[in-house]
């Protein structure tokens, strides 16, 4: 068997900002596109929150978060509406004064026409003191960098591009890699088996996922870790378990 | 101007666990079904967590949110296998034993063939003393109630039919209403107009949401509250500044 090494992981978390995704109106679609960015250089997103527009409960769960991960992502609340209050927090949860950066101002006033720029569209550049921009690609207004916490606009098409550009910031680790064994069997019928084999390969996280697809129910098992050997190790030996409970595995390799 | 009353909210927490959902595998659904149920009987979804499959942080974030808010909903973990934690961390949450629920146990027995009962299937029918049995219609293995927190599978046809059946016990306040402006204007445009309405009426939640669709921007403007007459006021007064504004606004009713 392959040598289990653990090695400390490299963690974050995410802050999602907004009333309109509590309210049930928007399907928040960041957590998986920065999840699955974050597998990739070896950053494990290990928690989210969303949180209203609420002044408190942001500065309390940015300071929360950030004492505690490695890195912290929010979206939304950055725009130039009254409801758009994430840099007032952010700046009050780091106890630093909010100042117009000037790069910003000349972002915006680069994109806007000259009648265009009014007191709500520069709010958009205000950073809290120490801050460093992060490009937005998009729509121009940036986002940005303070301690280890990183304001990202909340639009995923924005969102996106912002976490392009600040990828090369982030110091990860190994990437994480996933296998996946799907099968016809129940859950129920694979839980003592697939136990022993997570208790074979303690490095690697082993999850099952039951599926309910055209009325016929089915299982996806997870593999996550990453040291590959080590990792088809246990994919093996999730694949035989199927096959000796009477399924037929069908294996995937992904990053998720 | 219709008097503007503010009536406590009756607020409730969602607490998605598994390593899943911060993998980006999956993306959850749960989160935007419970928020409009919940609108429905004027119960509001305030804060949403998500967190791995980690005893500790489960514990810890359903203790902090049962303490909080008036009601709590868990989603998945509640499975057959290894990785199905969330009975015996709400068990320990509370300070009660895990017992294996009689009236579970004979559900799942009837689902079931004799042949197909084993211990991991029996598991399911662990529920923390002094709980009380959520109906799931789909895969019989209950859900259940303990004090303020709900806990739901995570499957989404299966939690959706939980929470039909558990919506019932739930007491909350006036239904929340929404009304959408939309329109092609920028956001800069409209924020000072759109803060001076909010100022009016504050017992209205206004929230500006831009979107690009077809290489255009533009913003829906949510206007969020119980009493339908303030509501239509406010909403009027947005429509008649985006006229104002040379946009053309277009109203929809809704309750997210």
């Amino acid at each position: 068997m392959t040598q289990q090494t653990s090695q400390p992981d490299v963690t974050a978390a995410l802050l999602i900002i907004g009333n309109e995704i509590l309210s049930g109106r928007t399907k928040d679609a960041n957590l998986p596109f920065l999840a699955e960015k974050l597998n990739g250089i070896g950053v494990r997103l290990r928690e989210a929150r969303v949180v209203p527009d609420i002044e408190a409960e942001i500065i309390d769960a940015v300071n929360a978060l950030r004492a505690r991960y490695d890195y912290v992502f929010t979206t939304g609340g950055i725009g130039p509406t009254h409801d758009d209050i994430t840099s007032e927090c952010i700046a009050k949860a780091f106890g630093v004064p909010l100042e117009r950066h000037p790069e910003a101002v000349r972002r915006l006033q680069e994109h806007y026409q000259t009648d265009q720029i009014n007191e709500a569209r520069l709010r958009m550049a205000n950073v809290p003191a120490g801050g460093i921009l992060v490009d937005n690609p998009i729509s121009k207004a940036p986002g940005y960098q303070i301690g280890n916490v990183f304001v990202l606009a909340g639009v995923p098409m924005i969102m996106q591009g912002m976490v392009d550009n600040l990828l090369p910031r982030l110091k990860g680790g190994a990437p994480m890699l996933s296998r996946t064994v799907s099968c016809a069997l129940a859950e129920g019928t694979l839980a003592e088996g697939l136990e022993a084999v997570q208790n074979r390969y303690p490095a690697i996280e082993i999850g099952s996922y039951p599926y309910l697809r055209q009325r016929q129910y089915g299982v996806s098992l997870v593999l996550r870790g990453t040291v590959e050997t080590l990792l088809d190790e246990a994919t093996d030996a999730v694949a035989a378990l199927v096959r000796d409970l009477g399924g037929e595995p069908e294996v995937t390799v992904g990053t998720t």
